[in-house]
């Protein structure tokens, strides 16, 4: 069997006892063992903060996006091997593979293009001069400048392409050296990826850690930059941990993302289409295993049936089954059996408080297939589960109520929220009693019908992350995800020594 | 004795025994006495929540900070009161009397200005529209609205004015109600500004509570905010805690402020006057009771006798005592008997390491008073002491050394440093190497030697916070102090509803 490596100080290692092994989820046939038993994590910190920040920051915005593009391409050389890699141990349908595997290559392009138009320049001026003294000599201005130490990323099983491609282009033209640690379960999509990468990054900028990452977190210090996403659980224990040692952490976590369809959408006019779609897609796509993808649905007004019917119509043209053998399947499994236990085990507790309306079928006798679910709840007022315990899988949950942002607000704070509606006024209303509560809102409506991809497409462009719940974390956001990775710095002095040690402009 | 009061859901209430008595350092003799104890927290967490964050909301930019305006001016109009409180409660003389209440009101001020220029609006923009379909129609922009919660804030002793009043401008404006607990010490002048702000500030958008937090703080939930400023150790309980809870928290600690002389400053020219200016009144301003104050004075180059010798001359002439009898005092005691000592124990540490050069002297047997203190490192690269044990009294070590920005980054990350020189290629350098372990870096040099007030001068319009051993956090900066009670939402949709949901200008 195939052993997967770890990147460290520039070289390529093998592990040793005990090995974690990769599976095909949709035939739990092993794939590929990795270990990182062995690692030093002290050496593994020491290179990144002695050789990678230095070479790192001496490069101008424009030569590290130069680096990222080339990232980007040779990604995209390799795109058709990356994808198969997705299906056998992703369990994704080719169409979810290249929502990962062309996440990665477009973010890993769009910050290229930011480092091209910030050109010569290798600290971030955050907003304009401000005078000071009695004339404009005296002056304050505010910089964003890399952190001095390390950033460890710890990316989720869901998004191996994506997921470490986003957090890496965000450290890297920040001006911070990367070690990145992939899940285990899908580590092979990660670890092509990287391997690809370390051919591009100069020395000491990029690591990878192929499987645990052992005692790493207990090395690190206030300079150093923690971006973390998986369960709220194990944030919680990060949290703790790196408080301890100063050091900054970035959570991404569970997020119960509903979606609103306001009183106004017609059946079968243009916005209802797109939150009938949408809904679907977020649902199903990667087999529910999205942090963005959509878990509670509101109807409010008064069409909650037809809601239901046209949901349930789409739902029951799902075909689920092993995407590798046959190219019409538009589902695949969950990733590994302990995530088939915990849907299966979600499902149930939803069920124990809302109606299950919709179970779609599966044929398939191994790997860890769940058929999709639409539970209806009759009293989301007083529900609880439905609200706060996410089931990683191709569930939600159904409702109407009058007061429809309050029920949203019921999840303590999400990824994105998406809202269907053309009505200003409900809009106004709803989006802004929403807002303290997400990271992101998608507004659905007939004149953006035919361009968007949903809500649970996070871009580059805008902030993924959210309050309370969804962990507090900010990622993305174009130049805002650079700041994860900076000090914010005022200087005062003298006007021209200010531009001279940080000039504004190239 | 007179009994203070705590401002809780609109009403001046007494609390009950154990009372915790407040005292004039310089004479020791008991001013009033204040007791939390029977307050309902639960209560206050409400009422801030039910009534003062929605009426808070309702208001624009501009209403709130007209209210903020009118704060500003009610203080100025009691300012000789004010004065008069910070130099019998705080030992101040009347010149850091000044520094803390006019540093309340401009701050104040400041807010309201800014208020006034954002006019209409509710919401902050954060950057541009950005186009995200194939035409501009479809786009995203980034909201910084105000938090569905609380904001509590936990002030230190020695700023009952300023801190009071630069914490609650800005969670005012940016539209958090307010709880507000000062140092229980020096409540004196926090007191009677908290009366005054009471008289002013719509109901339940700022309540004060006069002594112990009590078990408030396990009241808040991910949508409150707490901003502390004190000590490490408390910093580090209130980590843990409010993690469990999920609340925001900003922390405002101790900070190692460096001053380095660069190597170009000859003595007597408008730098070198500068530096021992900035110096002297940073070590001994309010008895150096202040987080910004310089701890550490880096001499590069080879003039650390000339600059012991200019420090020693300023520093001899200090004229210590009770600010209250005598105008022509110019440094008074420190705040409480626990700080003197501390500031004892923490002197004596330092000369176990370093050699103590200059100690002033003092003629008043009652009363804190600890006379200013130099002290002389000859190994600065091995000392310990001087880089990790802030002591928070007239006292800073001096050294040399080849690497200043290296001996800089020693205290693990502080609040600001000075940086004195005329030199670019020296400024340059040894700027950018310290920036990522700072808040603040002030450049005083010639062209602004007349200019300025010192690096201990916290301006709203800078920010205030540092990395690492100084907490972390951020506060003002205009309207970055705004950010820490916001949360950033992208929206996106058709362009045109995002303008209606949210506007760009007023």
């Amino acid at each position: 069997m195939n052993t997967l490596k770890s990147f460290v100080q520039d070289e390529w290692v093998e592990g040793r006892e005990p090995f974690a092994t990769l599976v095909n989820p949709s035939t739990e046939e092993p794939l590929a063992r990795t270990s990182t038993a062995g690692i030093d994590m002290g050496a593994v910190v020491d290179h990144a903060r002695s050789v990678g920040g230095p070479a790192l920051r001496e490069l101008t915005f424009a030569q590290r996006g130069s680096l990222l593009l080339a990232w980007s391409k040779a990604l995209h050389s390799a795109r058709d091997e990356l994808i198969s890699l997705a299906m056998q141990n992703g369990g994704n349908t080719r169409g979810d593979a290249k929502f990962d595997i062309d996440g990665a290559i477009a973010t890993l392009a769009h910050y290229a293009e930011l480092g091209t138009q910030l050109g010569g320049l290798r600290a971030l001026r955050d907003g304009d001069a401000v005078q000071l003294g009695r004339t404009a000599r005296y002056a304050g201005i505010h910089l964003w400048v890399p952190r001095d130490g390390v950033a460890v990323h710890i990316n989720a099983f869901n998004f191996p392409g994506w997921g470490t491609a986003e957090k890496a282009a965000c450290a890297f033209l920040a001006g911070m050296p990367i070690v990145s640690k992939p899940a285990t379960s899908t580590a092979l999509v990660a670890f092509r990826l990287s391997e690809i990468g370390a051919g591009v990054l100069p020395r000491g900028t990029f690591q990878f850690l192929c499987g645990s990452p052992g005692d790493l977190l207990d090395r690190l210090g206030p300079q150093d930059v923690v971006a973390f996403t998986g369960s709220s659980q194990t944030a919680a224990r990060l949290r703790e941990q790196l408080a301890r040692r100063g050091a900054r952490l970035n959570v991404e976590a569970d997020s119960l993302n509903a979606a609103v369809l306001g009183p106004d959408v017609e059946p079968r006019s243009a916005t209802w289409d797109l939150f009938v779609a949408d809904v679907v897609r977020d649902m199903t796509q990667k087999a529910g295993q999205k942090c963005t993808a959509i878990r509670r649905i509101f109807v409010a007004g008064d069409r909650l049936p037809a809601a239901q019917e046209a949901l349930i119509e789409r739902l029951a043209q799902v075909r689920l089954g092993d995407p590798v053998r046959s190219a019409d399947v538009t589902m695949g499994p969950v990733s590994t059996a302990d995530q088939l236990r915990d849907v299966r085990a979600g499902i149930a507790r939803l069920a124990s408080e809302s109606q299950l309306v919709f179970e779609g079928k599966t044929t398939e006798t191994k790997g860890y297939f769940v058929p999709p679910v639409l539970l209806l709840a009759r009293d989301p007022e007083k529900a609880r589960i439905m609200h706060t315990g996410e089931v990683f899988g191709p569930v939600a949950t159904l409702a109407t109520g009058a007061d429809v942002a309050g029920l949203v607000r019921r999840g303590g704070g999400g990824l994105v929220c998406s809202v269907y509606s053309d009505d200003r006024d409900f809009l106004r209303k709803c989006v802004l009693e929403i807002a303290p509560y997400h990271g992101r809102i998608y507004i659905g409506s007939e004149k953006v019908a035919g361009q968007t991809m949903g809500p649970g497409t996070v871009l580059p462009q805008l902030l993924h992350g959210g309050p309370g719940h969804a962990g507090g974390g900010e990622e993305l956001g174009g130049l805002r995800g650079l700041q994860l990775y900076s000090q914010r710095v005022a200087l005062q002095g003298d006007r021209a020594l200010l531009d001279a040690i940080a000039p504004e402009k190239a």
